[in-house]
C-alpha cells in the first residue's frame, strides 16, 4: 500500500497533492487527488469525496472546479479518486466512451472479462478510505461524498447502501430500500443539461422514490445551466458548504 | 469581422463564450473567449483583457483559473485571446514549447519568416479591442489587463507602450519611459516558481525600475506558491478586485 507522490501544488494555502498506488481491489495503478486544506496540518478534519463524470480522470475535478476555496474555508480533506481501472488489456475496453476506462461507474462488474478488475464500488467505499485513514490527518468518523454526472449517481449510490457510513447500483431502487430518513440529498441540475433533454437521466424517477420514503431531497433545476464544469464551478462552493455543515458540526 | 460562436456556457449567472475570426493582423482563424456577467444584459460593462502564458490556448484561463465568480459579482467582461497565431505553416513554428505557436509573447514580430503573422502586440492592443467594442456590450472607455507568465509580461508591456489606453517589449526598459506615474501595478509571484528560482524571471529588474520612475507596484511574493494554475486560482479574484476597483470607479 505504498504512496507515491506524483505532484504537490499549494492552494488557498493547503496543498493539492496527485498520489499513485497499487490497488489491491482493481489490480492495476491507480492515482488519486487529495487536498489538505490549511487546517490539516494541526489536526484532523472530516473527509469529503469527490467521484467525476464519465471520461474524467483525478485531474478534472482539481483543476475545473474551482473547489478549493470553498474547502479551505471549511477545513475540509476532499479526495477524488480516478473513474476506472486503467490499462488492464481487457478487449472492449478502449472503444466507447461510456464503457470501460474512464466509466467504471462506481459499481462492482459481476461478469467475465470485467469482474476481476472493475471493482470501483469496493474500491471507492472500501480500499481508498482505509489508505486515506491511514496515511493522511482525517477523522474516520466524518466522511461525506458527493460527485458530478456518473459520480453524482456513484455517491448516491455509495451513501444509500452504506446507512451510516457517509453522514446500492441504481439510486432509485435503493431509496426505496434505504431504512431511515437520516439523510439530506443535495442535487443540482442544469435545466439545458442536453442529457437531460434526451432523456438519459431521469431524476424525476428518483425525487419521486425518495418522496414516497420521506428522503429528504433538495432538488435545484437549474435555469440555462448545462452539463459542464461551468455549470459544476457555479455551484460547488453551495454543496461545499452542504457537507461541511454535518461534518464540521 | 464576422464572429462564429464555437461555444456557449452559462457560468455564475453569466455566459462564457467563444469566438472564432479571421484576423486582420495575424493572417488566420483565431478563437477567443469572452465572458458576459449577468450585468452585460442591462448595459455596457467594462473590459478586462487575459493574457495567458507559454503553451495556453484560449481555454486555459477560462477552464483553470476559476475567475467568473469575482468577474460576475464585479461586473466585467473578461475577454482571454489565443497566445499566437495557428497553423501558418512556418517552418520551425512547432519545434519548441517556447517559440512560435502558443508563444507570441505579445509582440510583433520585425524579422522573416515570422512578421507577417506574428504580430501579437497589434492583434491584442487594437484588433482585438475593435472587434470587442464593435459586437459586445462593453465601455471603449474602461478597459484592463492582466496576465500570467508571459501573458503577464504581456500585460505589462501593453500598458506601458499605451499610457492611458489601460487604466514596450521589455517592460523593465518601458517602465524607465514611462511618462508618469497614473499606474497602478499588482504582482503576485509564488516564491517556489522553478522559473524564478532559474533566475528566468527576474522580477528585481522590472521592481528596481518602476521604483526609480516612482511607478507603485504591490509586488507580493508568495510563499510556497509554484507557477501554476493552482497559484493563479488563489490570487485570481484579489486581481480582478484590483482591476474592478478603477474600472468601476
Amino acid at each position: 500500500m505504498a504512496l507515491k507522490q506524483i505532484s504537490s501544488n499549494k492552494c488557498f494555502g493547503g496543498l493539492q497533492k496527485v498520489f499513485e498506488h497499487d490497488s489491491v481491489e482493481l489490480k492495476c495503478k491507480m492515482k488519486f487527488a487529495i487536498y489538505l486544506p490549511p487546517k490539516a496540518e494541526s489536526g484532523k478534519c472530516p473527509a469529503l469525496y469527490w467521484l467525476s463524470g464519465l471520461t474524467c480522470t483525478e485531474q478534472n475535478f482539481i483543476s475545473k472546479s474551482g473547489y478549493h476555496q470553498a474547502a479551505s474555508e471549511h477545513g475540509l480533506v476532499v479526495i477524488a479518486p480516478d473513474t476506472s481501472p486503467r490499462g488492464c488489456n481487457i478487449k472492449g475496453e478502449d472503444e466507447s466512451w461510456d464503457f470501460g476506462t474512464g466509466a467504471g461507474f462506481y459499481v462492482n462488474a459481476t461478469e467475465d472479462p470485467w469482474k476481476t478488475n472493475y471493482r470501483m464500488y469496493s474500491y471507492v467505499t472500501e480500499e481508498l478510505p482505509q489508505l486515506i485513514n491511514a496515511n493522511f490527518p482525517v477523522d474516520p468518523q466524518r466522511m461525506s461524498i458527493f460527485g458530478h454526472s456518473m459520480g453524482g449517481h456513484g455517491a448516491l449510490i455509495c451513501a444509500l447502501k452504506n446507512p451510516g457510513k457517509y453522514k446500492a447500483y441504481d439510486a432509485t431502487y435503493l431509496v426505496k430500500s434505504y431504512p431511515d430518513s437520516q439523510l439530506d440529498i443535495l442535487i443540482d441540475q442544469g435545466k439545458d443539461d442536453q442529457f437531460l433533454i434526451d432523456g438519459q437521466l431521469l431524476p424525476e424517477h428518483f425525487i419521486s422514490a425518495s418522496s414516497e420514503k420521506k428522503i429528504p431531497v433538495v432538488f435545484r433545476l437549474q435555469e440555462g445551466y448545462d452539463h459542464s464544469y461551468y455549470f459544476i464551478a457555479t455551484f460547488i462552493a453551495d454543496h461545499i458548504r452542504h457537507h461541511a455543515k454535518y461534518l464540521n458540526a
